[in-house]
């Protein structure tokens, strides 16, 4: 650990620290090349290895078959709330909107500043956004179906994929991609921000099924067009070399540490199982999502009052236990429990909440 | 200099050895905070002390005054291509581009793919972009006049920006922000891709005037307004914080280490000059640009064959000296020495050229 602490962060998060050592160990010369890897070439030997390489540990991790095209993006999970409307609704269409918190809201809204139409089929608002809708009545004829897999604010995420009588599957899995096995076939899009579970903020990795761009209208400018970035390797400009170096980075990690996805998912379960039937045994802290809804990746919960939840979080960051804090819109507090968060550090702050609750309780 | 090559790349390019070494040495560690940069909260008081940070250091360089904001914004110069004309432009009124090679054209081209109406009021495509148009008929009424100072692929230059008759002057400057000092009054909007001369690709700094924000259309996505980036800091949602961290680390030493702009120009214009002068003296070398548009960032030369070239690039390579050959649509050989080029760069290679025309010459 040296002086470093047990990073609970919601995003940017912790990285796994074989990762971090060797992006510092080569920092001044990348691969013999002389240069740092943020100076070389986009269109050099290097860069171009970085990126396939990348392409294909994603795909060889997610089981992608040769249909599915992976880009990476700029602009965050945010900037694709935009351009899925535009590239693939057209005027006369309508899409179905899962809405379970923040981010799905958002979604919707960037669709329909577009004048989309949106049909949110579902919602969990009635309960603050602490489940996830089931017997959705989705649209056999939606142009697609957007859901938000895992709900980093609320802690919620889908234990099973919906089935959406047809329509393409897009799914925001910015906290949760990679966190588990699942089957892409039903999915049209899979994107996700890299800063939770797979990088460093300042890409997202775009997962798009060719038949897909098919739909996307030539009106649009370049740098909004997912052909634009399937046509040249995500390089029609300058892309964001450094961010996407580490996420190779973290997939060779997920290959060649831990295992692969069926691993990793076993791990991840271990590690919330810990934590939350520990919440469960107790009568100090209090889970905030219904029980089938639970997310692997963000574990919320709360203190009897906010007085303690405050000295908590400080009481915490002095055991060097960071990040505990809920998001500013809910409050609380929350454990973000990413791939690269060892079983260790949730260990650790088991034991501390064990202590913190002794005193306090 | 230990492995690392000298580095001419355009970019991304070379970036100073002091900030790369500062990177590498705190990079499992940030300020204390026992997280790597990588992993701190956009909301924390780490990464609000480093945003803050380069935006007062690059508004004391470029002697901004409070009615500009400094702004960060993914997707490059190319993503500012079309959000200057989605935010600027109404439908009713028109935009004066003056058309000094690739990248103007294709700002150009992404005005007009939105139905605006664009007037190329000057262009010097007739000399392969050769040459800086000058006595241009801006028009008055314009809703702003759009330029790109300084010509990567080309290597040509605004020696002096020019008068629009009271139009908002739009630069972008990827390739020659922070490389002289210039009055910033008449400018609505300056941007730059940070991988050339401030930073890391992955960001890209946008330096806006007031005013110009009231044009903004509330109908836009919100990722797509200049309006969400300047009412929320650049943080409306996770910014490239790693980028940014280069940029505040590149400010400083511009500040620090070269003593400002005065400083760096004084330093530019000398090794400019140096290769410039050797190439005039020379027959072998045959610069590519007009002597009043040369570029001081991107020195733009042929040799006698295009085989000669090849070897050129090869034996440079060879001999330490990286990133010279010419961008791949225009051929021949070309040097960037942007700001973190230190004349000895320069001086090495002005040497190889002189080794290299006596045995070819």
């Amino acid at each position: 650990m040296g002086n470093r602490i047990y990073n609970f962060n919601a995003g940017p998060a912790a990285l796994p620290l074989s990762v971090l050592e060797e992006i510092k160990n080569d920092f001044l010369d990348f691969q013999g090349s002389g240069m740092s890897v943020t100076e070389v070439s986009h269109r050099s030997k290097w860069f171009d290895d970085v990126i396939n390489d990348t392409i294909i540990r994603t795909k060889r991790l997610l089981k992608l078959d040769d249909k599915f095209q992976v880009l990476f993006i700029q602009g965050g999970a945010s900037m694709q709330f935009c351009m899925i409307p535009m590239n693939f609704l057209k005027d006369d269409q309508s899409a179905d909107y899962v809405n379970t918190g923040t981010w799905s809201t958002k979604a919707i809204k960037e669709a329909q500043i577009q004048g989309k139409t949106v049909n949110v089929v579902a919602s969990s608002e009635d309960k603050d956004f602490s489940y996830i809708p089931k017997d959705i009545p989705f649209n056999s004829d939606a142009a697609y179906t957007h859901i938000t897999s895992n709900n980093t604010i609320k802690g919620t995420q889908w234990a099973e994929f919906p089935d959406t009588k047809g329509a393409p599957l897009i799914s925001d899995m910015s906290s949760d991609i990679m966190c588990r096995a699942f089957d892409p076939e039903p999915f049209g899009l899979i994107y996700a921000g890299a800063q939770k579970n797979i990088g460093p903020a300042g890409v997202c990795m775009a997962i798009v099924r060719e038949d897909m761009l098919e739909r996307v209208p030539d009106t649009l400018p370049a740098m909004l067009k997912y052909t634009t970035f399937s046509s040249k390797n995500s390089m029609f400009n300058t892309p964001p070399c450094f961010a996407i170096y580490t996420i190779q980075l973290v997939m060779k990690w997920l290959e060649e540490t831990i295992g692969g996805l069926d691993k990793m998912e076993e791990i991840n379960r271990k590690k919330a199982d810990m934590l939350y039937s520990f919440i469960d045994a107790s009568d100090f802290y209090q889970g905030t999502t219904a029980t089938d809804s639970r997310s692997l990746m963000n574990v919320t919960f709360r203190l009897p009052s906010e007085d303690l939840e405050k000295a908590f979080i400080r009481e915490a960051l002095e055991n060097s236990l960071g990040g505990l804090k809920g998001h500013r819109s809910v409050g609380g507090c929350r454990a973000s429990i990413y791939n690269a968060t060892a079983p260790e550090a949730i260990e650790t702050l088991v034991d501390f909440m064990k202590t913190f609750e002794k005193k306090n309780g």
